[in-house]
């Protein structure tokens, strides 16, 4: 017979877990100089000051005639004001010092992005003039720069531009660009290490009609969180519940990876067998084994020489749960990125929910709109192997470990995972 | 004298515009198959439906003793039932038909996730019970299928999985992997050419320092966008004002795209060649152009033989607001997919924000937290090129053409592009 399950004599704080995963891990960032072509997605790994004023120049803000305002002080419909029109300026026509020039009671045809011509200081748009031949008519009076982009408005050189930890999006490369660069210096992908221990896990690709066990989904299931979160997921398989085959990828993740995620083998099956194994590395310090998480209480997190090395539940939903709770904020926190903005929403509950006392719950729920109301109706299923409750269900309820839950009526937030429902699911009305 | 900038004879509703497009383009729409290892991100192409049961059989949802609940009725601490342990079953275990038998007053021990024994119907976990030898005491009654994961009760054969038009996700891939997939069919991304018209551009990555003109910032922009929208963007590059340039280069990307989209040439400078050249192609029809947008109003589409060409300004922040409205709308509606939930947030306007009149307009503001409140800056620089505006501002409020404006202090929802600053940031305390 085997060992009796133990259990957890204790559950962490997951809070205070993650707190201290945070301040004593070490993850070693390298950085990488990319093209901008290349840069979507990336996270930014300095400060970046803008190498240029932009515009370069002043400039026309739209099509007309650029004047120079005291030219035309007093000028209105009974007093309109002659210019003599001397040149024709387009975006990008003129290059510094070789620019028109305009003298008193002289102006310029100008269109949107061109250089205004010297001495010129405002641009009068076309529909408020009146063009004969070579000469402008103007009907009205204009201030100084009206109508004129100013020389560094946009950006000035040196000013800062994006912070450190930015995850850069297309309009952060249209920046960079008109500031001056064609490259931008973003941290590596951190290298993220999945290993799925169980005797009774196959790939699912090798999947054959009369195979016994379990198809491992939670190995692809982490892979693409990786990816979606901005890292390099290497995937190294699935380990028998064997001591020495246990060691001997975790020391291969070790070498490759910057993290390492390995599932199972912690509480489950009666096999403690990941903790043990990895107890016995060199520099092999337990941060945490076991929190007040629902699901995911076996989650833990050792440091070997510093380096993280996840434990997270095998069963699908159990194991996302401990990636938004430790993995995702280990990157997050060490690529110095702002917490990006999720998608969160209020609704009405449709039923009372009670927590599990002492627990940071995450309920998997359905949010519609009906009628332009918003209604949050949580799934009854919670078990941490349900994976439809992430298909159906839409979006995640966290309750935390000092609330009792929610009644019935009352307005809660969740956190968007999938699309919003129209209507009320056909789903749910069968169900409840 | 070039000809006089015309402008627009009327603004026709964004709305109305897109609504129009929506009903007459074309999309082309291919599908492939991906093995799910690929699938993360593409949209899904079919309904999918899950070729078998999940559980595929009864299944311990703890760690403990399967027995019949028949035989454990009227147990108690003062009135123990002893059943005999006849084996040990863990996840993986055993083949269906091969499993396991218990008989009356009989027990075995069950791992989480391991096929329930034939005969037995409940889990006691181990903590209610006390095992000794190859006996287990069981000390209160259970009800049947108490701790059991029933089979299909996660999703049975031939339910809906997965919608047509999802979006997949992390989750997505281990359900398929559960309900017996390895491939999934989604849509091939559409492609979608990007061409920027202008004497006055050239490529950033050509930039040398005595360069005149302006570095090409919308092309790295739209092509990054389209990315984004899990498009495959196809660059061509950037093409002078010139009637048989832009010719040739429209047929070269009606060959190559789904959809095209031209930037500049259409109302900037004088020069309308873009809607000119399309006008001429065989099978051309104008679905509109110039829209009630700010920035974005020169903003056009026409077919050709269905296939949608979009004209946008080829200021950057303009051309933006462009895609946010015909582009994504359109590739999303072909695709199918429910609206994607967008991060929205809602705060106090810091001050009073008038609208043009009979616009729709996309004001960048700064949305920030300050004590707990959440307060929105709009920017006070409003240019279709300012591009810092897209860098400091961190959220888009979209007026509606109905609406003047609103007042200070009322309470407005914002679409986050960028992570909400805690603290005012400095660059209001010395703007504002």
């Amino acid at each position: 017979m085997r060992k009796k399950h133990v259990g957890f004599l204790k559950l962490e704080n997951v809070d205070k877990a993650r707190e201290k995963l945070l301040q004593r891990a070490k993850l070693n960032l390298r950085v990488e100089i990319v093209h901008l072509n290349n840069a979507l997605g990336r996270v930014v790994a300095e400060d970046i000051y803008a190498l240029r004023d932009y515009p370069p120049e002043d400039r026309a803000a739209v099509d007309g005639v650029a004047v120079r305002s005291e030219d035309v002080v007093g000028a209105s419909q009974s007093n309109p004001i002659r210019l003599e029109i001397v040149g024709v300026v387009e975006a990008g026509d003129v290059i510094s010092g070789k620019s028109l020039s305009i003298d008193v009671n002289q102006a310029a045809i100008v269109y949107t992005g061109a250089q205004l011509p010297q001495n010129s200081d405002a641009v009068i748009p076309f529909e408020e003039a009146l063009i004969e031949g070579n000469y402008v008519y103007v009907f009205k009076q204009v201030e100084k720069f009206k109508n004129v982009s100013r020389k560094g408005e946009d950006f000035r050189e040196g000013e800062l531009l994006i912070s450190k930890g930015t995850l850069i999006r297309p309009w952060h490369i249209a920046a960079l660009v008109e500031s001056g660069y064609k490259e931008v210096k973003v941290f590596e992908k951190p290298k993220v290490c999945v290993i799925n221990v169980g005797d009774e896990l196959y790939e699912f690709a090798d999947e054959a009609s009369n195979k016994s066990g379990i198809p491992n989904s939670t190995g692809p299931l982490i892979t693409a969180y990786v990816s979606e979160l901005g890292c390099e997921p290497v995937y190294l398989g699935i380990v028998p519940d064997d001591e020495v085959a246990i060691k001997d990828i975790v020391e291969k993740a070790l070498r490759k990876c910057d993290v390492v995620v390995v599932t199972g083998g912690t509480s489950v099956g009666g096999k403690d067998l990941v903790p043990d194994v990895l107890s016995k590395f060199n520099g092999a310090e337990l941060i945490f084994h076991g929190v007040n998480l629902r699901p995911g209480r076996t989650a833990g997190a050792f440091l070997i020489d510093g380096k993280p090395v996840l434990m997270l539940s095998g069963l699908p939903v159990a194991a996302f749960v401990g990636l938004e709770n430790f993995l995702k904020p280990l990157i997050e926190n060490r690529l110095n990125m702002r917490k990006l903005p999720e998608s969160v929403i209020e609704g009405k509950l449709t039923r009372r929910l009670a927590n599990v006392v002492g627990f940071k719950s995450y309920f998997r729920v359905v949010v519609y709109e009906d009628n332009g109301q918003v209604y949050i109706t949580p799934l009854r299923l919670t078990g941490s192997g349900i994976l439809s409750t992430l298909l159906k269900g839409n979006a995640v309820l966290v309750i935390d470990e000092n609330v009792e839950g929610y009644e019935e009526g009352s307005y809660v937030k969740v956190k968007l995972l999938n699309p919003i429902y129209e209507g009320r699911p056909e789903f749910l009305q069968n169900s409840l």
